[in-house]
């Protein structure tokens, strides 16, 4: 299978490639490398270093001993995609070409009005490009469990049969988003239905949970091949910045309660469930949505997992809350569904320790980064539109609750 | 009250103007004229001429004895609106800004992206521009009831109590539009409905019914007061269309079986409860959602009332259904609720056919000029993404329906 990979460049884009062309599928891909620049925006860097787009391609090469088809240009330019589509003739595309940063959208109005077009835009020219020129691939859209937001009834997998006042109907189920950017995730679900109904397109539109990660096995030994993996407050996500934490000695920090729950897979899962969707596409004209997850977890519950992890390799360190800069639930109903991709074959990585134990070995490699921007680990984009530091709270729940 | 109206120069835009200033408040306004542009575009024209601003402007003084604030600007520059709230210190906003055709939206990448991008930041312009020198604004939004789609079951006000594998919960209720134009309403929707969950915004989400008429009684004799009104495929609604079609002895052209249901109210009932919900505003964090319409009529229905009150006037008009260009039902379920204006007093008028013949005769006037473009009377942009001229069809349902 041909598939294209907008958004190569990044922490999934880039181990996608590697996935799927270890699974025998040809793969290319388009990048602008704006993550690279939202990162350092932020005042970070990636705590795993990667290397330019010019040397992973010739690691690729070695490694698979295939090359990479790559075009590096704007997603946001009909033209542009256009011409990529016509040259590739993908079978599927995956759409990972989004800025998904829900504090990096709530900076201010400059950002949130970025974030919301880009996504919208580059959606926009991957749907006409299919439509012009592919309309029998299949796109699979990365969306987030976050556009659900945290009602209090149970989650479907994008539609729920209702019954009100007495009649019945099949509805697309409520999207509850916590920032602009999640709500540009609900925008872009909302345009892709759409378009599987207007155009006869195909579609697989992910709400993935929080991956975290630094690896999948096929990068080898080759740290080249290694993706990107990110720290500060705006493009860390749980795991990934509790585990760079660690390996620094710097507190594990869950925002408020720190109760909040949220559905986590691994890297590699993440790889596999994109290509379990990519090996069985819908048909046409068909819109399907999966929950992507392993598990539900609280998020101090993971945070009390890496502690415990960290100790095992020598790392003492403690967990501490921070005053939660978002406005969101931080004790909440959550029962997600997710058997679509259980049903396609999806075997659940259980072990979440041993995959922390694995990251925290790959960043000790690389504390020196991480410390050289640890005041990127405390946020100060507040959802209330004003950016300033948040403050450990004085007696945080996550120690109350492991003193129980 | 001090009113900022976004797209003064519009439809409503130019009648609330004067509706709010001859009920005492003071409005103030911006646009870009691009609505004059749009309907350029689609190769016509206002059926009832319009003057420029300025001289709409000296009209407006001498009818009102006051002056019309206006700044001539884009909307999409936070600079612009900005400064503007802060000359002008709004304590509400009407957001009239937007681009409001749905086949202008289905007409290929550039205009589905223009669209979109166009309403949702200029949205957001507006709600960043209240968070950041007028919180305790209101905002007025023009919505659609073409949000909803046209589901199987009652349609609330925005949201409804439902109660799933028997747990409860009040949630947004599903949308399901039928244009890249009616979704870029529901994304701005939903970026409103955040907005005041984080910054505490005031707003009223207008679900508005499809708007007719050709003057409210405050535009007196001067027709430089009169508001523009559109006849082509893109900007023409069914009833402005229909009798446009009337007075130039054209058919009128329900779509496809003829029998889609939709909300309608005239010109002057949209000022009344547009007017309604400013004088009666939200509690600071409050995002409320009014159904705005005075009833459900069926296409056909309203194509046979249109050609009864035509007759009266001497003129002999057949009714003939055109192939649909859209993708739509055209028998269905619809049952709107439209509680909330009536609540705060709204009286409708209930006599549509009084409205028509005002309508006729306004128009009649200008016979001219609708004959002159009348080839925008027959759509071409189609919902599969193709332009071509749809046909007549060759046993008309309403004449069936006629006969019986």
């Amino acid at each position: 299978m041909r598939v294209f990979i907008a958004g190569i460049d990044g922490y999934l884009g880039w181990s996608l490639a590697q996935y799927l062309t270890s699974r025998g599928h040809e793969v290319a891909g388009a990048d602008l490398f704006l993550r690279r620049r939202w990162v350092e925006e932020m005042g970070s860097w990636s705590a795993v270093p990667i290397v330019s787009m010019r040397e992973r391609r010739e690691a690729f090469q070695a490694q698979y001993r295939k090359p990479l088809l790559f075009w590096e240009g704007d997603l946001r330019e009909y033209g542009f995609v256009e011409k990529a589509f016509r040259e590739f003739q993908p079978d599927a595309i995956v759409h990972l070409g989004e800025c998904p940063s829900a504090p990096y959208s709530m900076v201010d109005v400059g950002h949130a009005v970025f974030v919301q077009t880009n996504n919208i835009v580059t959606t926009f020219n991957l749907l006409f490009a299919m439509h012009d020129v592919r309309p029998e691939a299949h796109l699979v859209k990365l969306g987030t469990m976050g556009e659900y937001g945290t009602p209090n009834v149970d989650i479907p997998e994008g539609f729920f049969e209702i019954e009100y006042r007495g009649r019945k109907d099949r509805l697309p189920f409520p999207r509850q988003a916590g920032s602009w950017y999640h709500w540009s995730k609900v925008h872009g679900s909302n345009n892709i239905m759409f378009a599987c109904r207007v155009y006869g397109l195909r579609a697989t539109d992910i709400m993935q949970g929080v991956v975290f990660g630094t690896r999948i096995e096929h990068m080898g030994d080759d740290d080249r091949l290694l993706t990107r993996l990110d720290f500060d407050q705006a493009f860390g996500t749980a795991i990934n910045r509790f585990c760079c934490q660690a390996v620094i000695g710097h507190p594990l920090t869950p925002f408020g309660k720190g109760h909040q729950r949220r559905g986590f897979l691994p890297l590699r899962d993440s790889m596999q469930c994109l290509t379990r969707a990519l090996e069985n596409p819908p048909q046409a004209a068909e819109y399907r949505v999966f929950n992507q997850f392993e598990e539900v977890y609280d998020v101090t519950e993971l945070a009390l997992k890496v502690q415990k992890v960290a100790a095992r390799l020598g790392l003492d360190v403690e967990v501490r809350n921070l005053e939660n800069p978002r406005k969101e639930l931080e004790e909440h109903y959550y029962k997600p569904d997710h058997r679509h991709l259980l049903d396609l074959g999806y075997q659940p990585t259980h072990d979440v320790e041993s995959e922390m134990q694995i990251m925290l070995k790959d960043l000790m490699r690389f504390r020196d980064r991480i410390a050289a921007k640890k005041e990127v680990l405390i946020p100060d984009v507040r959802w209330d539109g004003t950016r300033r530091k948040v403050s450990f709270i004085g007696q945080p729940e996550a120690l109350a609750a492991r003193e129980q």
